[in-house]
């Protein structure tokens, strides 16, 4: 076999058998192994944006990472943004990025470029081949790094890619998450028992486990539940207890941690603001406020979570009153009418991809008495996830629905992901949210003592005219679409959407 | 004044009046410093590929630099693979990317991540802000290393942006190009006077400047001109003698070259493969021939070749017999027809931007009869380039007629520039060629041996299904669209796009 057959064969045999892929000249024999080699399937996506933002929401989702090819440096510049919310989600992604036959790089052709140093900006390992033989270990050591919960980036020369190599794949040497130490368990029992005291889940916590060692905690200590803003996934419905989310804007997070004896950090980073404002502290807990980490994000926190529930908390899940479902809204459509609706609709096992920004914020909690389902975020900030990250997601689970909650202005870095649902026929629902204006700058203008923005300032939130058409803008990529102006458009378009498979969209008219 | 507007008083000082943003929260000082300081012209792109792909195509044709506003790291990397065509054409461009407010940095919020490490894959400088008042400094040394040709990339910290600053515009320094000595212009002469020499042109020689002083000194020596296959700008047209194309593939360069004495550059640097093959060497002058640099890409080539046409050229420009322009074709529409219709119809003064890929090949060459135009190419190589750059080019030169003749695959990178061109109501007429699959990597994977590829490659080149509806897209972001399926379709809808002010698109079904 050759180096890239070497290659997809050890990612097929560890269990690496979606690859999200934007190829070019440089990836040619990566291409023909998809062929060659059985059991790896090739999803094709028409931007790099796409790619990234697939791998991310697979991984979310399946716990384990998809595999990327992407063509030379400029194919990973288009994924860098994406590929940031991987990494501030912690999500495991093996990004294969082609390079020109090693012998060609000193000549610098026009796509030469130092694709390590652009890989490094978002990765937590970085590798390039050294031959084809190379390719099976590199490519082992790359799964590795993912598996740790981070982007791994091996940059792969083409003349590696076509040489020859052995037969067969190269095993994965096992990862293990750091466990927290007994003293630690102790630290945050302590903490916790103060009265006031806060637990703040982030991360692999927010899952149904971890959820449900830190209501036995709360039942057992008395402390207060909350979690990060922005987590890679949350799970949440009627059936748990939900954490209460930290606010956006560092005032609103101080507030929700002012009156905090103590805050035991599970899985989640010191809270920090999001921008820096004038007079305001980049960190969220106060001066004098003892914080503790009981698991960092990298380590094995469901485990630190159960021991501390068994030595603090109740013996069991104790109840809780989730609160009720919301009405299926009907008249004015707006945000709210916009967040109820989905919360109202959403079947069981959904999967919503919220990239709602300004619109969705109330979705979240009314959806906590709404059935089990699972919640992605925009973890890193980057605008553009939620198109490809539900394509990712769709793959990652074909049983269940989809639902992308979609700002109009984010989904524009990213749309092709349309044209990869249809392809696919992946189930998802991408309600765009089309307040026709990059609401959140107009917010911060006003933040920054301009009330009354000037024309160019205008012009710079303002999406329009002309106005999007989003109906328009999916059909063209093979994308059912429709047009809601009113609640009860939403709703009736929703209840078609949820039950037909396949992609659909519906443009909201805010 | 704050920091902000003393960056932006310096750039309009400078001549810098055009800003294609797309800015988020670390940029609302530099936003409200459009209206703030009078004759910066912003203009909003609703991706960061669209950004850097108008400042490429801005800087080619106004020669003179645009700036940007780009959101911390996740902009600049969706900017990346449009500055690294800008950066192998050599373009000036000023590259502004907002920071987190420097005290914020350490917090290592969701957005933050490593800008100066990812802007040194693409900045031929990197900067950054060390208070409110470098800002001004700090621009006009961004704007003297972009006017030598480059990317320059200045990272404004947010707290700078808004903190206080002195009032006035900081002045940029003299850049000048570095002249040919007078023993390189008679090295030059020597190496040209042999029998069948070659003067091969590059970046700034194909002004028209550039290339009258070739064909004088073609004339004068018997050597024969030719020019780099992917030029920053052309000017062409039947008032001028086209200098031969090198070949894309590098056996086809090599075949240009093999006969050649002596190859002699000026303005372009030695010519490699684009990529490399098996047994194929990365250099396409053999072996044994001599090859000199009257002058590299970033010298005053003009200065050179006008002394080297006094040197040994004929008196004047000689007379040449310029090819017939097209006819208007009709019946099947192929990608000839394709080629034909825009050399036939494409009015003087037109500036086409080539991003047509497999379709256009032909183009360059039926051109040479029309009317005096400018020809953009895909000088870095990265897709994506085509859309934005032509608003870009639109934005320099009002009066002129924009042609985007674009490949469809490449299309998908950056489709949001068709917005920017209805906002803005610019005079571009795309013409999208629909075959429906990225047949280079169809022509590459024959090229690797693999003649009947298997499911998964062939699924890696077809752009369907479903089909991309061109026109729905165009629509749905404001650009009128047409859909031609006939030669005679395209030259009637290129008619009327061509005579309308305003921006149309055109789908040609191939």
């Amino acid at each position: 076999m050759n180096g890239a057959e070497r290659l997809i064969e050890t990612a097929v045999s560890a269990g690496v058998d979606v690859c999200f892929a934007n190829p070019g000249t440089t990836e040619i024999p990566l291409v023909a192994a998809l062929d060659a080699v059985p059991g790896m399937r090739g999803v094709l996506c028409l931007a790099e944006s796409v790619v990234a933002g697939a791998s991310d929401g697979y991984g979310r989702l399946a716990d384990r990472p998809a595999m990327t090819i992407l063509h030379l440096g400029p194919g990973l510049g288009n994924a860098v943004s994406n590929l940031h919310n991987a990494r501030r989600a912690r999500t495991p992604v093996v990004n294969v990025v082609g390079e020109h036959a090693s012998w060609h790089v000193a000549a610098d052709a026009p796509l030469t470029s130092d694709i390590a140093l652009l890989a490094r900006n978002v990765s937590g390992w970085v590798g390039s081949s050294t031959s084809a033989e190379s390719l099976g270990s590199d490519m082992a050591a790359a799964i590795a790094a993912a598996r740790a919960g981070q982007v791994a980036t091996l940059i792969a020369c083409a003349d590696h890619q076509w040489g020859d190599a052995d037969d067969g794949a190269v095993a994965v040497p096992p990862v293990a998450r750091p466990r927290a130490s007994d003293a630690e368990v102790e630290e945050a029992a302590t903490l916790l028992s103060r009265s006031g005291s806060v637990l703040l889940l982030g991360g692999r916590a927010l899952g149904e486990s971890g959820q449900r060692s830190a209501a036995r905690i709360a039942a057992g200590t008395g402390c207060a539940v909350m979690m990060e803003t922005f987590p890679a996934r949350v799970e949440q419905g009627a059936h748990l207890a939900a954490p209460h989310r930290l606010g956006y804007f560092p005032e609103l997070a101080a507030n929700d941690l002012a009156a905090a004896a103590a805050v035991v950090m599970a899985g989640a980073p010191e809270p920090v603001a999001f921008f820096g404002y004038p007079d305001m502290p980049s960190r969220i807990i106060a001066d004098g406020v003892d914080r503790f980490t009981l698991a960092a994000p990298s380590s094995d926190v469901e485990d630190a979570l159960a021991r501390l529930a068994d030595r603090v908390g109740a013996s069991d899940t104790p109840p809780h009153s989730a609160p009720a479902r919301p009405e299926v809204p009907s008249g004015p459509l707006d945000a709210m009418a916009a967040a109820a609706a989905v919360a109202a609709l959403q079947p069981e096992g959904a999967i919503v991809v919220d990239e709602s920004a300004t619109t969705g914020v109330a979705w979240g909690t009314l959806a906590q008495g709404a059935p089990p389902h699972t919640w992605l975020t925009l973890t890193g900030g980057a605008l553009g996830l939620g198109l490809p990250a539900s394509v990712g997601a769709a793959i990652a689970c074909p049983d269940r629905s989809v639902i992308d909650f979609q700002a109009d202005g984010s989904a524009m870095y990213s749309l092709p992901a349309l044209w990869t649902m249809a392809h696919e026929g992946l189930d998802v629902t991408v309600v765009v949210c089309s307040n026709r204006r990059y609401n959140i700058i107009g917010y911060e203008l006003y933040r920054a003592g301009i009330a009354e923005p000037g024309p160019q300032a205008r012009s710079m939130v303002e999406l329009s005219p002309p106005t999007l058409d989003f109906v328009a803008i999916a059909s063209g990529m093979g994308v059912p679409a429709t047009r809601a102006v009113t609640a009860d458009d939403l709703v009736a378009q929703l209840r078609v959407a949820l039950a037909e498979p396949g992609p659909h969209l519906i443009d909201m008219v805010l």
